[in-house]
C-alpha cells in the first residue's frame, strides 16, 4: 500500500510516493526513467544498504554511480564537483536523471549537481531519513554549505518525482529519526496544532518507528510542505515559515563545526532559542515554551544551543539567507499551530536575548 | 542617444540599452539598483579602464569588486568561488546585486555565481566587447567549462538589465572586434538574410568600428535574440538555431585548448563546417557556402579548424549539450538567412565529413 501526494507546481509539478516496499517496485520509477541514463548519488554508509535494490529498479537504463563520504561536512562545491565529474566520465546527456539515494545532504549535493550540469538535468529523490522523507528531499531546494554560511550556494531546482520507502527507516541509527522528528515538530508548530498534540500523544511509538505513526507524520509533513511549497515555490513569503528555528539552528551548525550537530538537532535548539525569543517579545505563552521544550526532551533532542560566544552567534546568524537590508527576519511563534516571519523587531532584544542566553 | 529593447520573459522580462556614452549616465542603472549592495565582477584588462567609471554610476550602493584573469582558460568553477567567496566576504545578502562588467567570460562566470549564490541574487550585465553586446549578456545563459567539455556547467539566469555602452568598443583589440562578428553572422544566416548583404556591403566600416554600422548590428543582433529567447527561454526548440556552428565551434575550442582560439573565431570556422556539412547532406547551395566563407574571411575570422583528429573531434561534439539518445543534433542551413535544428541525418555522413575534413 501507498499514497500518492502531488506538488502542484504547474509544468513544474511531481509526485511524492509514500509506503513500505517500494524500493521493490519497478513499476513506479519507469514513467519517470523510460530508460533514460541514471546516475545514483548516494554515500558510504547508504550505498552498501540500498545501492543493490536500487540498480535493480533501473534495469534498462545505463546507470552510474557516485558514492560520496557521509556527513554535513561534505556538504561542499568540491564533492558537487566529485558529482559533476561523474556526470562527465559517463558522458551523460541533458536528457539523463540524477537520483538522490540517502539523506538530506546526499539530495541536497545530488539536486545541485543536476541543477547545474548542462544548465539542468532531472531529478529523483530516493530519501532514507526521516527528515529527508519528510522534509528535505519534497520543495526543490538544493544546495550546499560554504564556510561562512549554511547553504548559501544552490538552486530552487524540483525534482520529478519523490521516492520515500518508508521500509528504509528500519536501519536508520536513533540519532538521526529523533533529528528528523524535529522537523515534524517544527509542522505542528507552524501551522497544524492537532500534529503538534499528536506528537505529544504518540512520540515514544514514534522513536519505537511503529510504522502506523511514521506513515502519519511523514504522509502530514509532506501534505504540509507540498501546500506551501505549492503556494510559493521561491519563499517570497509564506515558505518561509519553514525556517522557523533554522536561523537560530545554521548558527548553531556553523558555530560548532558542520558535521557536529545532525541538522535536526541544531533545528530543535534553535527552535527553542526562536520560541523563547518569542516569548520576550510577548508572542507566544511561557507556558507553550515549555510544551515544546518538553516534547523535544521526550524526542531526545537538545533544548539549548552550545556554549558560544554571544556576538559570533549573532555574526553567524547575520549571514543567514533571510537577511534583508541588514535586518534579521526571524520566523515568530505566536501559539502552537500559528507562527509569522518578521523583520520588526527591536535589534536591541536579540542582542540582549544571546547575551543572556550565552552569557551565565 | 540610446535605444532601450526589451526582453518579454513575463516577470523575468528586462530591458536592453544600447548607446554610447551610458557609463556616465547614473540615472539609468539607478532605478534597477535602489542602493542595494553591488558586486562588481571584471577581469584585469577590463578593471584598469572602466572600474572607476563604474564605481561612479554606484554611488548610494556598498560596493566591493571581484577582479579575475582575463581569458577563457578561466572559466572554471574555481573562478566562480572565487566570486561566491567575495560576496560572503562581503556579507553580502540575498538583496544584493552582482554586475558583470567586460565580455563573455565574465559575464558568464558573474551571472552563474549569482544564480547559486543564496539560490539566486539580482544581476546586470554592463559588457563591454562586441561578442557580449550582440550575443553572450542577452538571454540568461550563464555557466563555465569543464575539462570535459565547453559550457557544461551552468544555469539559466536573466540579467535584470543590460547596458550596452557602444564605447567601450573603442578599447577592444581587433581580434576581439572580428570574434564579435561571428556572432553577427551568425544572425544573419539564421534569421535575416537582410542582415547577411548588409554585412557583406559594410564589413569594412564594421572593422574601422564606424559608429552607426556597430550601432546598426548590435540592436539588430539584439533584436533577433530578444525575439527568440522571448519565444524559447530554455531551449525546447527554436532558441537551438542560435547554436549555428556552435556544436563544432565547441569542439574546436575543446581540440585547441580553452583560450587558444577566441570563442567567437571558433563559431566562424565552425558555421564554415556546419555550412558545408548542410551543403554535404543537399541542404545549403555549395555557392551560399562560398559566399559565407568569403565574408568570415573579409572579417579577419578563420573559415576552418586547426588539425585534429577525427575520432577525437568527434567525441568532443559529442559533449556538446545537443546530444539526446547518444544522437548529436546539429544546426543546418538550409539558405542563408534560414536553418533548423535536427538529429535527422546519417551518421555516417558525419563521420565522413570530419575525416575528409582532417584527414589530408
Amino acid at each position: 500500500m501507498f499514497v500518492t501526494l502531488n506538488v502542484d507546481l504547474g509544468v513544474r509539478s511531481y509526485p511524492i510516493l509514500i509506503g513500505g516496499g517500494l524500493l521493490s517496485r519497478r513499476d513506479l520509477l519507469e514513467p519517470h526513467l523510460r530508460h533514460r541514463d541514471v546516475l545514483v548519488v548516494t554515500n558510504d554508509v547508504v550505498g552498501p544498504i540500498y545501492l543493490e535494490p536500487v540498480r535493480a529498479l533501473l534495469a534498462g537504463s545505463r546507470v552510474a554511480t557516485a558514492v560520496l563520504p557521509d556527513g554535513e561536512q561534505h556538504k561542499t562545491m568540491a564533492t558537487v564537483n566529485r558529482v559533476l565529474d561523474a556526470l562527465v566520465e559517463a558522458r551523460f546527456g541533458r536528457d539523463c536523471v540524477v537520483l538522490a539515494l540517502g539523506g538530506g545532504v546526499v539530495g541536497d549535493i545530488a539536486g545541485f549537481a543536476a541543477s547545474i550540469y548542462q544548465r539542468g538535468v532531472d531529478f529523483i529523490q530516493v530519501p532514507t531519513t526521516l527528515l529527508a522523507q519528510v522534509d528535505s528531499a519534497v520543495g526543490g531546494k538544493t544546495g550546499v554549505n560554504h564556510p561562512g554560511g549554511k547553504n548559501l550556494l544552490g538552486a530552487f531546482h524540483q525534482p520529478i518525482c519523490v521516492l520515500s520507502d518508508t521500509d528504509t527507516l528500519h536501519t536508520l541509527p536513533d540519532r538521526e529519526l529523533a533529528a528528523g522528528c524535529a522537523e515534524v515538530v517544527k509542522y505542528g508548530l507552524i501551522a497544524d496544532g492537532e500534529l503538534f498534540a499528536w506528537l505529544e500523544a504518540q512520540a515514544e511509538a514514534l522513536l519505537r518507528r511503529d510504522p502506523a505513526a511514521l506513515g502519519h507524520v511523514i504522509r502530514r509533513s509532506c501534505e504540509l510542505k507540498a501546500e506551501i511549497v505549492g503556494q510559493d515555490e521561491r519563499e517570497h513569503g509564506r515558505r518561509a515559515l519553514l525556517n522557523l528555528g533554522h536561523t537560530f539552528g545554521h548558527a548553531i551548525e556553523l558555530q560548532a563545526g558542520y558535521g557536529e550537530w545532525l541538522h535536526g538537532e541544531a533545528v530543535a535548539a534553535g527552535t527553542c532559542m526562536a520560541a523563547e525569543f518569542s516569548a520576550r517579545l510577548g508572542a507566544v505563552d511561557p507556558l507553550e515554551v515549555d510544551r515544546i521544550r518538553r516534547l523535544f526532551r521526550r524526542l531526545h533532542l537538545p533544548v539549548s544551543p552550545p556554549a558560544a560566544d554571544p556576538g559570533k552567534f549573532l555574526s553567524a546568524m547575520g549571514m543567514d539567507k533571510k537577511v534583508v537590508a541588514g535586518q534579521i527576519r526571524l520566523v515568530l511563534l505566536d501559539s502552537i499551530g500559528s507562527a509569522r516571519i518578521t523583520g520588526d523587531y527591536p535589534s536591541h532584544e536579540l542582542v540582549d536575548y544571546l547575551r543572556e542566553q550565552f552569557v551565565r
